[in-house]
């Protein structure tokens, strides 16, 4: 009889092989009997797990977002840092930045538009109230100034996402310092914050 | 001997019966087959005018957006229109808009989130020196302050787009209102100018 712990290692399993796959060939090239050969299951053991590719694809993004999440949290709690480096740093937080860049890169590429859209998603609706924690304690700080803080948490984290992980504009790298201190420039106008302040980190930005 | 002319028509009737197949089975779903049996003409035909069925897709959304650039050329040249209503305008008329809603929708199904990647470069690409004439005709003016003209434009089209076309906050529809309220009073600080100008347009543009 399997006990509840075998059971998650094996989902687990799955996940991984799963992973490695979709940024190998990519989603739509990889076929539920390409991750039972590398975990080395039974058809009927994939589908005790999960009722199809797709939803083994959403428990890997949904475990992209909380990795983010658990850094995002972090940075909110660590009150030595000003309230709109938080938020700043928070955004920067929630990119998919492990594994080498491989799974970011994946998500980018055209053939997978589909993992990028649930990524975006998930991420904006796990994130909202994170980072709206932040702008609300701004505000009660007395340092940012709105009408409608949850919207302006929506837009920083849209713009920041596919200004800088999705690229839409297609940027060129040598542009991206004057790109961050623009977009730190509007991060300050939208908060109704003192301009300025957060100049100090596109430097930083631009070199991670 | 076909005339410059007939081409022209050949290739218009394929891009008819492609969208109309694309919206109602989806891209994917869609073979070069199903658009040979539409337009009656044989495989050699076809690939004489599109070397696959990506580059249909790319001519359709390409027309797309040059159906709204064309649409925000006339806004932006209308002198009778404050500059921040028309820009304002602008944002909407990118929105695709025509054939009863469905190609837009078919851009937003997950089955077609290549569809909607290629729309957003495309028109972000085509769009940003249009409005950007308008955010530099507002600084001319002295009514829009800010040193990054460029990269205002290109966050407010970002915004505008992926938060009222691509909805992908997923807001209710009652919330509309205050979002798009929200909008206007973010446009007006990237763009450094007078704030609540905009309010009028907000009942406007939530009953369109």
């Amino acid at each position: 009889m399997k006990t509840v712990k075998e059971g998650e290692v094996r989902k687990k399993e799955i996940l991984v092989a799963a992973r490695k796959l979709f940024i190998k060939k990519g989603y739509d090239q990889t076929s539920v009997n390409d991750i039972l050969k590398i975990v080395d299951i039974a058809k009927g053991t994939f589908y005790y797990y999960f009722a199809s590719k797709e939803e083994v694809l959403k428990a890997i993004i949904l475990d992209i977002v909380e990795e983010g999440i658990r850094k995002a949290e972090k940075i909110v709690k660590d009150q030595t840092i000003s309230v709109l480096n938080r938020i700043i740093l928070s955004i920067k937080a929630q990119s998919p930045e492990f594994e080498a860049e491989e799974l970011k890169e994946e998500l980018h590429r055209v053939e997978n538009a589909k993992l990028e859209q649930l990524y975006l998603k998930t991420m904006l609706k796990r994130m909202t109230p994170v980072l709206n924690e932040l702008v609300l304690e701004g505000i009660e700080q007395g340092i940012f100034h709105t009408e409608y803080p949850r919207e302006c948490t929506e837009c920083l984290l849209l713009l920041g996402h596919m200004m800088f992980d999705c690229n839409v504009f297609q940027w060129k790298t040598e542009d991206f310092p004057h790109k961050i201190q623009a977009f730190l420039n509007n991060v300050e106008r939208i908060l109704g914050t003192k301009q300025g302040v957060s100049k100090y980190f596109s430097r930083s930005m631009s070199t991670t």
